[in-house]
């Protein structure tokens, strides 16, 4: 099969045009969909944070420091360091002793519009508490402190914690091993692996093929708002439609996994662009019977986003292009 | 020639890449260059504001309004939204008699982030004098008044400004006619003309096939901070190359004319993505030979912009793709 494509339409004609490329496995870990190269290795960015969470729930460190369904959400978000990311991240970090400073992620400006126009107009500067990958970062730290292991240096590849990652993550994927040779923006090592094998991994998350990735996905399902944040779409495709787990990662990618239906999905945008993917993925998601009617209306301004111009008036659309595969 | 492509690579592989369409044109309207479907359609958007600024200077209204070079440059602006931009607009504008309640564009933040920044903490909602095409539209606005045309709705594709400015653009670009399917953001008419015949239209701009072309090209030249704003590319170009007029528009395009070797050039980046386009231009100058020693320091960021974690370590880069034609 092809590639999938993206358009952004103005005035009824085609302005602009991403190729997608898209893979979906089964509970049987068959490739069900594969369109594109899904056999190139591809970053998948923060696609994988719920692997990356794997450690604080197999260690021991989630029961042993109280961490709640909401921490466990955030350990898996990219979140919009909205308050209510920022509050909750702050309090789990000196429940556990630490301070932002322990923090490796650097400090970015909150990626919600308004909670960054807020920070401005009090004057505040962000901190690394409102980098999008804080709570991944403090539940990392949580490991290292209930494995005895130094908490300085934990986002180095060599650390104990990111090899431990990195095997959980390549077992899942049904890799022999898993390269790293990228640094994220968080500055934890970025891994590399084929389409194919994440959408391998994602079936597993659907499948809850070690126990561990049962919570992790409730979790996400169960507090869509800290996962990524107002008017996102992980955010509102979780609570639309709590059946399907949903994660994206930075130059357009997006993993799904649906339980019920046993699949995983991994797609990516060739150029990196966060609009086609998430078009994208409403169109598989949909395509492959996924998106309950009541979900529809919620999820349309992103199915098919409206391009206004400066005075509101609609002067086009992003849509799936023709000869989407049906 | 196929196409030439722009990689984003990190840790030494590439992570997204962009296909971009090419076309140069020189002084005897002959294609010298042509990467991809140049004769397909394309919408320029702000990248024809040289061409959008010729009625201007033709019907006289320049003169008649003792229009200076700035203001001349910001008629041909994607302007940032500084003090500078708004400011000299401002005055012009009520010079003309008029205020921002006439302009058709609406209003937007600054694309200047951090004059957007400033206008949040002082609690200042944006106008539409902030909408980086402003000084485009108080020039329009100067040639209704010169020419006893109505300025309410001379952003309508059936007003004498319009259909003067289609048919001077079709002129320059060696077309019967122009057609404009779509709206632009700032509710103007979007025209759509191959690439061939956008690069041939920057050719003339390049040659001063009309003589109003000289004056255009030299204001923008003479004052590139205000055809911008401060660290983008058309601006950082202009002033480290001078002998270049450049000009961006949405969605990945980039119009670019050299008067002393009297080449056009048109690029767009399939994709619409501008990190592209800056990229791929830069390639392109430097291949025809059109970058001075001079302009290599400032435009290193944008020939090969560096990507850095939120700690400032530097991850990857953007790069024009192996097999760049030569």
């Amino acid at each position: 099969m092809g590639k999938v494509a993206v358009e952004v339409v103005r005035g009824g004609r085609v302005e602009s045009r991403h190729q997608v490329d898209a893979c979906v496995v089964d509970a049987m870990a068959t490739v069900v969909l594969a369109a594109g190269p899904v056999d190139a290795p591809v970053y998948p960015r923060s696609a994988v944070k719920p692997f990356q969470a794997l450690p604080l729930v197999e260690s021991g460190a989630a029961e042993a420091f109280g961490v709640s369904d909401e921490e466990l959400a955030l350990a898996c978000a990219s979140h919009g360091g909205e308050p209510m990311h920022v509050e909750r991240v702050a309090a789990w970090l000196a429940r556990l002793g630490l301070q932002d400073s322990d923090l490796a992620c650097g400090p970015h400006p909150p990626l919600n519009a308004a909670a960054a126009a807020a920070m401005i107009a009090a004057g505040q500067r962000p901190t690394r508490l409102h980098n999008n990958c804080s709570g991944k970062h403090t539940g990392m730290l949580a490991v290292c402190l209930q494995q005895g292991w130094p908490t300085a240096g934990y986002a180095r590849p060599d650390h104990p914690l990111q090899r431990t990652i990195a095997r959980d993550l390549a077992e899942l994927a049904g890799l022999p091993e898993l390269a790293a040779p990228g640094t994220d923006g968080c500055s934890l090592p970025a891994f590399v692996l084929p389409l194919r094998a994440l959408a391998l991994a994602a079936s597993r998350l659907a499948t809850v093929a070690r126990p561990a990735l049962g919570p992790i996905g409730r979790a996400m399902r169960t507090h869509p708002e800290l996962v990524a944040g107002t008017g996102r779409l992980c955010t509102v495709l979780m609570g639309a439609a709590p059946e399907i787990i949903a994660k994206t990662g930075a130059e357009g990618v997006f993993l799904a996994a649906s339980p019920s239906a046993g699949l995983g999905i991994a797609l990516k945008a060739e150029d990196g662009a966060t609009r086609a993917a998430e078009v994208a993925l409403l169109a598989l998601l949909d395509q492959l019977g996924l998106i309950p009617e009541q979900a529809r209306e919620p999820l349309a301004p992103f199915a098919r986003p409206r391009l206004r111009d400066f005075n509101g008036v609609e002067v086009g659309e992003i849509r799936p292009a023709a000869g989407w595969p049906a």
